[in-house]
């Protein structure tokens, strides 16, 4: 049964089990090669209505799956890598993230770091709140700003992670792109013995891509399901 | 176009990459909590058959892609983690293979060793033929055994992940189970750059897995195919 406000986790991973490609950098913030990870994205017409370019774009299953992910959404969480700027304090001149004056976003949106800032007010709605105290004041600052709608976790491979290990992602749709990157961002990694089951929810294919969409039981949850506590 | 004689790759994957589970053993031979990839394939109608058991048995979806899979195949290449027994010499009373008397592959069996050994026939047409000189001789014999039929790469990750690297593999069908394993033999890894291109062939989603199918195109190929060469 659903239940309201879900942490949803939405990822493009290669076949090879990688999010971004080897050597990540300012130049290559998805490191190299991983740009073609989102060639399917990019070309979509619900991608660039977001990006804030109306103008033609593609429709279809992916644009479809897309629209679907973005819909009842209230708030954004993502790692201080995702964000981008380097590691480190943030300096005099700090890093306002990929995305420009007018970000894709449109929502809160919360950043994971070790370096305190002040919230920063973008265009269109978007503001980035940076979140020094762990993942689950993340999700709880998250919820209480998406009044009621969902929340997505937007990466990257770190952040996903320990969201993942701490049983606290309700959905997890992957993109899986017909690519071997060989190397760089795995998704899956360290995970070791999880406390979740994951059961499929469907499975798309598109052009250039399949939609691996899951929902991840707790075992807490199944325990409570059998009558074993 | 489809050429004679492919070389196909066929196995089941957890959906973090994995295709055994941590500490594999003779006890474990898949590794801890690996036998739960395949329960899939175990109460399948074509598996039982295969296996010398005719009574039952699930049809439908993942029965019809196990029976594509097993047709029109002439011979099978394995690695000797697969066959089993340890690793180093064959040593007095050498290892048969985890199948018994009657292996479930019916036809010639290549199998990747460094340690010299005699062909092995078993009952029901399983030979099993001991291949010390790598893995372009294991494949041209097994095309040879094959007689113009198909050979099937059955794994593990290493000897998969050298015929890969040396584009060698025609198509590829990966099962996708939902599980998430957290640790043990992955299916990719050390890859580095390849020279290879996946197109995928289709998807089919099945109860408890997702069969993802590519062909994979060499870069020799596809110079060819725009003229650059």
């Amino acid at each position: 049964m659903r239940k309201d406000e879900q942490l949803r986790f939405n990822i493009t991973m290669s076949l090879d089990g990688y999010v971004a490609g080897p050597n990540q950098s300012v130049k290559h913030p998805l490191g190299e090669g991983g740009d073609r990870l989102h060639d399917w994205a990019f070309k979509l017409k619900s991608f660039r209505e977001m990006h804030g370019d109306g103008s033609g774009g593609e429709t279809g299953t992916n644009d479809d799956i897309v629209r679907e992910t973005f819909a009842n959404l209230g708030a954004t969480i993502m790692g201080r890598n995702m964000f981008g700027g380097g590691p480190g304090p943030w300096g005099k001149d700090p890093w306002k993230g990929w995305w420009g004056d007018n970000p894709p976003f449109h929502a809160p949106v919360f950043v994971l770091t070790h370096h305190a800032r002040e919230p920063l007010a973008m265009q269109g709605g978007t503001t980035f709140t940076f979140v020094t105290d762990g993942i689950e004041s993340a999700l709880k600052q998250a919820k209480k700003a998406a009044g009621g709608k969902d929340v997505m976790l937007g990466g990257g491979a770190k952040v996903a992670q320990q969201y993942l290990a701490a049983g606290l992602i309700d959905e997890m749709e992957i993109h899986v792109v017909p690519l071997l990157l060989g190397g760089g961002a795995r998704l899956f990694d360290d995970l070791g013995r999880l406390g979740v089951r994951l059961e499929p929810i469907r499975t798309v294919e598109g052009p250039g891509v399949t939609h691996l969409k899951y929902r991840i039981v707790k075992e807490a949850d199944l325990a409570l399901a059998s009558g074993a506590v």
